[in-house]
C-alpha cells in the first residue's frame, strides 16, 4: 500500500467525460489498496477565459481579485471530481486552498509556497476518502486567496507529495513522459524512462514544457519521486528521480530548444570600470531577468556589450537599455527575436570532458554558426540564429547518439 | 453619512456591461458620503449550469460538493466587480463566504446563518473600502463550504446588514418594487411606496417572487429597513418596514398568485382518533410541508382528507400517501395540479372584519368556485380551478380597490 498523489492537467479534465474518466483512474489507484490525493487544474481554456473576462474590464486587473477569480476553475474541476467519485460509491472530498491550508507569500498571481500542514489531508486519508485538492491556489496570511502562476498545479501536487510524505507524485498530462527532445522536431525522440531532478531542472527551464520549473525545484529540495505520464493511456511514463545509475552512462540525457529568448546588443561602450554593471543594473531594477551575457573589446577601450532576455521582456528591455545607453555614451542599442537556443543536459556531462567541444564541431560541420555560449556543470546552451533552430536541435540529437532505433 | 448594503441579484450582473454599471451605482452611493457593502448573486444562468453540469454525472450530486461547485459562481462576480470598481479608481475588496465568515449549519444547499461576525466587514469598511460580499454561501463549523438555497443571496445581503446595523439594505432587481399584484396577471397593478414586513413575508410565502422569504424573516426580526427597488433605473422602490401608518389604512395591500401547488385526496378514510395524524406523520417524516388542509365527515364513520403541497413535492408525497392509505385501510388516493391558490394580503386585515366574507362573495358573483381556505390574522387564501387563476386574481385586485387609476 502506497499514499500517492496523482496531478491531472487541463486537458485531462477537459470535460465532463474527461472528469469521468479521471475519476476511474482515481478509483482504480485506491481499489489497488492505496491511499489516493488528487490535484486539479481548471479545465483547459478555463483559466484564460477567466483572465479575458477580467481585462474586458480593465488593462490591468487588480491582482489579488483576478487571485479570486482565477481560482474558481479549479474550485469547479475539484467539486466535479468529488461528485463523480462519490456517484461512483468511493467517499471522496474535495479541498480547496484556505482549507488545506496551502499557505504562500502575497505575491499575487505567482505565489511562493510558504508552508503546508499536511494535518487536514491526513485526517481525511485516516477517514479513507479520496482527497480531491484544488492546485494553482492557496491563502496568505491575511486569509486573501493567492494563485502559484502558470503551471502552478504541478506546484501544488510535489509541494503536497513533500507534505505528506507521498511514496509517488504522479503528474498526468498530454504526453505520455519526457523525452530526449520535443518529438514536434526531433521524430527520432525517445521518451526516457528516468531523468534526475538535477536535468530535469535544467530541461525544464531551457523550454520542455512538460513541467513547471518551481514543481522540479520542490521534488528536488524534498527528494519526491516524480512520475510523468499520460492520462490518456496506461503506459509508464518517466520517472524523475534524485539519483539514477542509468542516466550516468548516457553523456547527454535530452536536446531541448527555446525559441521565444531576444538578443539586445549594446555597441561602443565606453570601456570603464563599472560600465556593465550600470547596464545590467537598469535591467535588474526593471525586473527583467537576463540569461547569457556576452561582451566584445573592440579597439579604442570600446567594448560591444550583447545578452539575451525573455522574448516577452524584448521591447520593455530595449526602452531600459536605450535610456542608460545614452546616460553612459554607448552608440547604439539594437536587438532582434530572430535567434533561437539549442542546449544539451545530462548529468554524464560531469564525468565526460570534451562534450562542449563535440557539439560545437557538430553543429559548425553542419554549417551552423554560433552566436552565444554558456555552460553549468550538467547543461551547454549555444544561441543560433532562428533558422537554424530545429536542424541544430536534430544535429545534436543524432550526435549524442539519442535517437531512437526504429 | 450612512452605512448602506447593496444587493444585486443574477439578472443585475447577469454580463460584464452589465457589472460595470453595477460599479456605476455603487461608486454614485460611495462618492454620495456612503459606507458601501455590496452583496452579489452568480451572472443569471450561471448557478443553473453549474448544477446542469453535476447532473450531467449524477442525478443526485454529492450536496456538500454541489455547494463547493455553485460559490464559484458568487467568487466570480464578486472578483469581476472589485477589479470594475479598482480600474474606476476606488478602493475595492471582495470577500467570499468563509472569509466573513457567514457561519451557518451544515446543511448543505439550504443552510441556516447561526452568526456573522461584523468584525471584517467593518475594517474594511473602516479602510474606506467598498466591500464586496458574495451572496448566497457561508461556510459551516467544519470548515466546508455551504450555500443558502434559492435566492439565499437576498438572506446574505440583510444578515449582514443586520450584523452590521446597516442603515438600510438596498436590493436591486430587475423589478422596480413590490407590486400590489403581479403586472403580468393584473396589468392595474400599483407599485406599493411602503409595505410592512409581516405583509411582504405572507406574500413572499404566497407567490410574490421579489425577496426570497428568509432574507424578509431575518428583516423582520432584526429591524433592518429593506428598499425593493431596480437596477435599471433611478426610481424609488418599495420600502420594507416595520410599522407603516399609511398601510394600516389599506384593508389589503396586494394580491398574490401561485399556481405550482398540487392537491391531494385521499377518500374513504377510516373516522378513528389519530387517522390523519398517521396520514400527516408520513409525509413530514418524508420532509414535505404540507400547506392546506380540508377534512369532509361522509355518513358511516368515513372520511375524506384533502391537502395541498407544492407541486415540486407531488410526485413523491402521493407515494408516501399511497402507502400510508393501504396500510390505514383508506379507499382510494388521487391527486392533481390544476389548482391555483390566490390570497389578499393586509395588515389593515387585523382591524376590519368582513374582509374574508367579502373575497368569498366577489370570487362567487364571477362564478368562481373556492375548494380550499385558510386564514391568518393578515391573510386570506383561497384554492380554485387552475383555470379560474387570474381571472380570480384580477376580480380581487379590483374589489380591494388595489387597480391603478391612468
Amino acid at each position: 500500500m502506497s499514499l500517492i498523489v496523482q496531478k491531472y492537467g487541463g486537458t485531462s479534465v477537459g470535460d465532463l467525460v474527461r472528469i469521468r474518466e479521471v475519476a476511474k483512474r482515481v478509483a482504480k489507484t485506491y481499489d489497488a489498496g492505496n491511499d489516493v490525493v488528487v490535484v486539479l487544474s481548471a479545465m483547459s481554456g478555463v483559466t484564460d477565459h477567466l483572465i479575458q473576462m477580467a481585462e474586458v474590464l480593465t488593462d490591468s486587473p487588480n491582482r489579488r481579485e483576478l487571485d479570486v477569480l482565477m481560482a474558481t476553475g479549479e474550485q469547479t474541476t475539484v467539486a466535479l471530481l468529488a461528485i463523480a467519485l462519490t456517484e461512483m460509491g468511493y467517499k471522496a472530498q474535495s479541498i480547496l486552498g484556505h482549507q488545506i491550508p496551502l499557505l504562500t507569500d502575497s505575491a499575487h498571481s505567482s505565489a511562493r509556497i510558504v508552508n503546508i500542514p499536511k494535518d487536514q489531508v491526513k485526517e481525511l486519508l485516516d477517514q479513507k476518502k479520496i482527497v480531491v485538492v484544488a492546485g494553482f491556489q492557496g491563502v496568505d496570511p491575511g486569509g486573501n486567496i493567492t494563485t502559484l502562476g502558470r503551471g502552478g498545479s504541478d506546484t501544488s501536487a510535489v509541494a503536497i507529495a513533500a507534505a505528506i510524505q507521498a511514496d509517488v507524485c504522479e503528474i498526468y498530462t498530454d504526453v505520455d513522459g519526457v523525452y530526449t527532445a520535443d518529438p514536434n522536431v526531433v521524430p527520432k525522440a525517445k521518451k526516457l524512462s528516468t531523468i534526475t531532478h538535477d536535468v530535469m531542472l535544467e530541461m525544464s527551464g531551457l523550454g520542455a514544457k512538460v513541467l513547471q520549473i518551481r514543481s522540479v525545484e520542490f521534488a528536488k529540495k524534498y527528494g519526491v519521486p516524480v512520475h510523468v505520464r499520460s492520462s490518456f493511456n496506461e503506459e509508464e511514463g518517466t520517472m524523475v528521480v534524485n539519483e539514477d545509475k542509468d542516466m550516468e552512462r548516457m553523456v547527454v540525457a535530452g536536446v531541448t530548444l527555446a525559441k521565444s529568448d531576444a538578443r539586445i546588443t549594446v555597441t561602443k561602450v565606453p570601456d570603464r570600470p563599472g560600465i556593465a554593471a550600470q547596464v545590467f543594473q537598469a535591467v535588474a531594477d526593471a525586473g527583467i531577468s537576463v540569461d547569457m551575457i556576452i561582451q566584445n573589446t573592440r579597439s579604442g577601450n570600446m567594448t560591444d556589450i550583447t545578452f539575451t532576455v525573455g522574448g516577452a521582456d524584448y521591447k520593455r528591455t530595449l526602452e531600459v537599455v536605450k535610456k542608460v545607453a545614452a546616460e553612459i555614451g554607448a552608440e547604439d542599442v539594437a536587438g532582434d527575436t530572430d535567434i533561437a537556443k539549442v542546449s544539451i543536459t545530462g548529468v554524464g556531462m560531469k564525468s565526460h570532458s570534451g562534450v562542449a567541444a563535440r557539439m560545437f564541431r557538430a553543429l559548425a560541420d553542419e554549417g551552423v554558426n554560433i552566436m552565444m555560449i554558456s555552460t553549468s556543470e550538467i547543461r551547454v546552451s549555444c544561441v543560433v540564429e532562428l533558422k537554424y533552430a530545429e536542424l541544430a536541435t536534430r544535429i545534436l540529437h543524432t550526435e549524442f547518439g539519442l535517437d531512437r532505433e526504429d
